[in-house]
């Protein structure tokens, strides 16, 4: 069992980890104490703050802290359920925010020395909607530069020899380490996923543009998606779906459907095991834990298909070998805009990768472009084809635990194709190899995240059983 | 014959206006002068100085400008002339750009007082793409707060006590007052259309995220359409296609097709005259102004179609009758943010529409808004059915001449139906009444906009005639 209250030792200051230990009581369930008085969200953030004080010199999560503004907000939320006038579900809760997204009275610097103390002067979409529930806010998480180049200085809470992934780094990590319960992260390639995987916690990629994104920096803007790492799939769900609720999707996207409350679990009948590429770096133990999951689904009675059994199912395996291409011509022509403008105004200032990203985008013809678009549209195609016979389906979210070393946050095999599909999909805390945690990834269908949450709540039971 | 170079009176800076009037030399033709040295970009830029030195005092067309800026960049266009390399087609053409679009090194003010001398630190995607193909930027025009609220001090150059329309008012009366060839301007209901028909100048509003709005203040991002304004049809089409070519479309839209020059003038087979609510107001000399013209292009042989003669288009006109209300609706709905964000942190800073429309916003309903959008995509889908039977539409683009008064920037009755459709419309300088420029519309069909600019082309010169 995990003790999070006490450093193991000096390089792994929580775990080892253990996959089928249950969540930590989500915020929901913490509500009936705070309205009956037995606890406060000050207490809560106290208790965050604690952690905080204890982990984040060797862990590194937060690029930027204001205590005492979060005191503040915990007070203001403690006072209104004392008055029995919660302003949301998610009131009191301890949100920390992805430092490429835009916040009023914190510092917004996408870990870019051409955004060295930024103030944006406004919060982002999110963030607003976050305030307007009355979270509370303590902080911004690190995150690589601008979400694509050099990472940032956070370690592995379960191995702080290890990368945390990212570049959602400081979100994943500071949820793994129970800083705050849920923390906002946004994906272009694989960057809630991977470092939700790599931490051991939840991280809920909603379908592309269904939570605004409004005053996030841009990456590319057809796969740049926010989503939530949490300790508790509850949190995940409640915080995007609160968000949602007020400032919508990016528009056009309408939102986010589905329940307020997290959705009830429910079995699936088919799901398919899908199977990409990047499966072959996996290696035996890990192959084993993925395999030792899909039987117990299987015997619960759930019909597998796969490209064996599914001509559909191989179709789209085969459309998927080309995407890591597909994907990044996509998102590197998209990022010609801001960062040619920042690379003229700002010499040097890009990171390596960043420039050389850049200056592949300049030389690419919009012919490239569209046909990337038009395959990207082939393979959405062939996903919506699946949605006629199958409830999601269920693959690894990383070929294994986070690497050893900070310099590079992982390969994105495993998820840029869920990225490019524009659908929804979540990482379950639920295989571990050697005390470190590996990501059970379950994918859903575009605009249908509570069918996928239902679903993946339903998995999330059976491996914690 | 109107004469630009001369004050025909003190309330009448330009004018009278002369729909047949053939417009002045679009930059494309000034290119050859350039390239043998018999004219340079510096020169251009001190006709158009001069005439922003006589006419800016009474028009108030610019809220900034920066001449020796502009002085400097024509200056090395002139250079890059000379040495026979030219950056692109609109290498040393001056180009205004509206305030709600943010520029490095002017402040973006977007007519608020929340963002009075603000400095954004980068170029917006469309004002990088200007500056890399070497245009020549001499200020930031006039918008209604936010593109949308409290009117500017710009008055319509043929009559000093009329709007210039809005909000796009300092780039439509820059741009007629020969200030500059083309100006930026943006269109969320009927910003770009109707200002340049009340100040008699081209005003092409292309499909909607064709133009890459990266950088422009959001309004309502299902419809915000960047878009030309210019005293040349040849003059707006090359600068949005420049534009498009470097930094594409807003993603994941592909951006605009079609050659980089102006295309050639096609004579359509059939148009469909489109007679929407707003007609109720037209008096009887702009009627007779339209049928005279509506006239002659039938006369050449085209094929009218209308509500009585085609049921396809009275379903359209029928369906376009709650346009305003779904329009209405989804604008609204999405800019809860900024704005909301914007009158917490700036309490009575939002001017009072602005403020009554963001309360208006935060108490509607999702399903108000998800209503509307699937309203919206019924009237597309009936628009696309009518691209197989015709080549576009006309219309008016306003129900008459600009109103007397700078308060109201006029009715956006004429404008708002086609942004609603995302489809791409152009105002055509080329009916008056008294004096005063009214404009004519023509509509296209969504990603068709060379075609819709090649009928646009063939009618403009059938007017001219």
């Amino acid at each position: 069992m995990t003790n999070k209250n006490k450093r193991t030792d000096d390089t792994r200051p929580i775990g080892p980890f253990d996959p089928h230990q249950s969540p930590p009581p989500s915020f929901a369930e913490r509500v009936p104490a705070f309205l009956d008085g037995s606890e406060t969200p000050r207490e809560l953030l106290e208790g965050c703050l604690e952690r905080i004080d204890a982990l984040e010199p060797s862990i590194a999560a937060f690029v930027h802290l204001d205590v005492n503004a979060a005191r503040a907000e915990a007070d203001a939320s403690t006072a209104r359920y004392a008055a029995n006038r919660p302003l949301s579900p998610i009131d009191g809760c301890p949100v920390a925010v992805k430092d490429i997204i835009e916040t009023a009275d914190m510092p917004t610097q996408m870990n870019s020395p051409i955004f060295d103390q930024w103030q944006s002067g406004r919060d982002a979409a999110s963030v607003f909607a976050l305030r307007h529930g009355g979270a509370v806010i303590p902080g911004k998480t690190v995150t690589t530069e601008f979400a694509t180049g050099v990472s940032g200085p956070t370690h592995n809470p379960y191995d702080l020899s290890r990368t945390p992934g990212g570049s959602s780094s400081g979100s994943a990590a500071a949820t793994a380490a129970a800083m705050v319960p849920v923390a906002l992260g946004t994906q272009t390639a694989g960057s809630i996923v991977r470092p939700a995987a790599y931490c051991g916690v939840y991280g809920y990629k909603p379908t592309h543009a269904a939570l605004n994104i409004g005053g996030i920096h841009p990456l590319s803007l057809s796969h740049d998606t926010l989503g939530t790492l949490a300790g508790n799939m509850a949190d995940a769900w409640i915080t995007a779906h609160y968000i949602a609720s007020i400032v919508g999707g990016t528009p056009p996207h309408p939102g986010l459907d589905g329940p307020s409350s997290l959705p009830d679990a429910r079995k699936p009948e088919t799901l398919v095991r899908l199977c990409t590429e990047g499966w072959r770096e996996v290696d035996g133990s890990v192959r084993q834990e993925f395999e030792t999951t899909l039987d117990r689904i299987a015997a619960s009675g759930v019909r597998i298909l796969d490209r064996g059994n599914t001509p559909a199912v191989a179709d789209l395996e085969s459309l998927l070998e080309d995407v890591d291409n597909i994907a990044r011509t996509v998102s590197v022509y998209e990022r010609r805009w801001p960062f040619a403008d920042y690379a003229k105004r700002h010499p040097g200032k890009l990171g390596e990768t960043a420039q050389e990203r850049l200056d592949t985008a300049m030389a690419m013809t919009r012919d490239e472009f569209l046909d990337a678009l038009a395959r990207q549209t082939e393979i959405r195609a062939q996903v919506d084809a699946i949605a006629d016979i199958a409830d999601g389906f269920v693959t690894l979210t990383a070929a294994g635990p986070a690497p050893v070393g900070l310099e590079s946050t992982g390969n994105r095999s495993f998820q840029i194709f869920w990225t490019l599909t524009a659908a929804p999909c979540i990482t379950l805390p639920r295989l571990a190899v050697d005390g470190m945690p590996v990501g059970l990834q379950v994918l859903g269908f575009r605009d249908r995240d509570a069918d996928m949450m239902a679903v993946a709540r339903w998995i999330d039971a059976l491996c914690i059983a």
